[in-house]
């Protein structure tokens, strides 16, 4: 993909400058074991991460509501240009065959600004309401905290 | 991708060796002028097809009927390894968003067998019905006379 086309009746968006250098931010979002600690809003927590990196593989996780309670999601990665952009969808799951369950494709754009980095995070969806219902449910609040704890992590790297 | 990965409660696969070079095959799939003249069974036309071939892009196709009824669908490129394998998907509008009618995923592989191809057509579904419904529509039967029709226009070139 050459251009991100957004449309905001569609999508949501999250960027913010963090001051942690995009090469750590990549490490956080492709090594299942940096993931399962900063993915979750607390006190959500990421239980399980399973990460297949290429186009069509696998993007897993597992999140645990602090009551116990299971949400799995096995997403389908589209495109990975190291340190630079990451796109992955829920509306197919791994190896491109459409999901039962679609909802949204997200692309994370990391760009240097100084020694730290513009994340952007956007989510796609297919109609309005869908990004309402995602909007709903916290979209730019929870990638928000999400994001915090991702610096966090990239700073004890 | 790597591996395909094919379940046959939810796909289905044409597969036939063709007497055209998988060059031909491979031009016949990715350039506008050529896709019009064969991919839609006669006595269907496609009236328009618009290609942007990289992941991300879109592959649209208009197809009339003998009545004159049009069918639009504007799916997006996934995969594209030149004479070898294309892949694509409608659950997916062009730009990686997800469609709002989610249907297959199409695996097009080439494999060169002496002077011809091995042409293997995969459709991948998200449950069963789906399969059903592209078995019902005829997915066998019309794949195999588009076949028919792509190996006349190779023969063309």
């Amino acid at each position: 993909m050459k251009r991100i086309e957004i449309d905001p009746a569609l999508d949501l968006v999250l960027e913010r400058v963090v001051d942690v250098p995009r090469e750590l931010v990549w490490k956080a979002w492709t090594q299942p074991g940096h993931v399962k600690k900063w993915f979750t809003p607390a006190p959500w927590t990421t239980v399980e991460c399973q990460i297949d990196l290429r186009p069509g593989g696998m993007f897993r996780t597992v999140m645990r509501s602090p009551e116990g309670q299971e949400h799995s999601v096995a997403g389908c990665y589209l495109e990975i240009v190291e340190n630079e952009r990451l796109v992955w969808t829920d509306a197919l799951a791994p190896g491109f065959r459409p999901s039962q369950q679609p909802f949204f494709t997200a692309i994370i754009t990391l760009e240097s600004v100084g020694q730290g980095t513009r994340y952007t995070a956007r989510g796609l969806h297919a109609d309005p309401a869908a990004k309402r219902k995602h909007e709903e449910m916290g979209f730019v609040d929870g990638w928000g905290k999400a994001l915090d704890q991702l610096v966090a992590v990239c700073k004890k790297m």
